[in-house]
């Protein structure tokens, strides 16, 4: 175990000399982003994720209310990688390729069944699911709803469309097979989201 | 409280005689449906289901394996009524229709916030997982690719559309809202949800 330090900045490390700020803080969101992959909410603590960035529990309350707050921050944090929004031009294209990392992001690594467990935790946790709104799912929406608008300025979609009702049928279509597996997640299946409400049904 | 029996049959109850079998099993389910939107799955119990019925617990096990299978044919049931899909001939109409009848239920009653929290317990419960799909959303399901195949035959939908994923798109996208609720679920939204996908964003 690290020792945990009750000053309010990181102490000291040997051979590491004091890092800057800002480098304690991208450690701090790593390791909390890290830990929650590895061990879900349920094993998520500001001790661990405080041990494993060699910060003290002062440093993460100065900038983190809660641990929900840090969980969520450092999930944002892990994922945006995976998560980057293509801005090649074409928005079929670009659409398609960030819903394709997505859903591998989901199956394919344990992110799916923590994200699951996060909005499964926020049905009853209020702190939780104001944390998971405004750290993780408002943000990655604002992305969204810039590269729609984008689209939009190049005349690739109608100007009269409704981006945020557009996220709910792309990830939120991928959120309800994850959350309510009947069938199964796909990349056939985020392709036909995508041909669906671009060409339309009639 | 009434008396629960050990018995396999329902008991004799004084003046009102044996019930026939799809009574007592009507009653059931309307008791258990009843009684999980009033207290939701905390509250919801075998004993106080074969209570409000006038039945045994014994007759409950011999047709429901669980407490979450008996839980959601009961939900499925007092449900049906405010979801039943009208089948005028005209897709979007009745699309639409349904829809705004489900977004009042889950916001305007207690529907919304048992089933959150239903779909909320299936993350971790793996027979409650099952019974959900197996009992409500694999059902409900149906219903609604039949109302979509209908459509196609009718020559209103494009013959090669995959119903499945527009039930992802359309109620999916409403879960969404509710799970996660970033943006309102409001009869505006799902009217944007179905000329998003019949005419198509370009």
């Amino acid at each position: 175990m690290t020792q945990l330090t009750p000053d309010a900045e990181p102490p000291l490390r040997r051979g590491r000399g004091r890092r800057p700020a800002g480098q304690v803080r991208a450690e701090i969101l790593n390791a909390a982003g890290n830990l929650l992959l590895a061990e879900g909410m349920t094993g998520f603590t500001i001790e661990k994720v405080a041990a494993h960035a060699g910060a003290s529990r002062m440093t993460i309350y100065k900038w983190w209310p809660s641990k929900g707050a840090l969980a969520l921050d450092g999930y944002f944090t892990v994922v945006a990688p995976a998560l980057a929004f293509p801005d090649t031009g074409d928005i079929v294209a670009d659409l398609t390729s960030q819903l394709v990392s997505f859903v591998h992001l989901l199956t394919d690594t344990s992110a799916g069944r923590v994200v699951s467990q996060l909005i499964a935790q926020s049905q009853t946790d209020p702190d939780l699911a104001t944390a998971f709104r405004e750290r993780y799912s408002g943000p990655r929406r604002a992305i969204s709803v810039e590269a729609l608008n984008k689209a939009v300025a190049r005349g690739q979609l109608r100007a009269d469309i409704d981006p945020e009702s557009v996220i709910d049928q792309l990830w939120g279509a991928c959120y309800h097979r994850l959350l309510i597996p009947d069938q199964p997640l796909t990349e056939e299946f985020v392709v036909t989201l995508v041909d669906n409400l671009i060409r339309g049904l009639r």
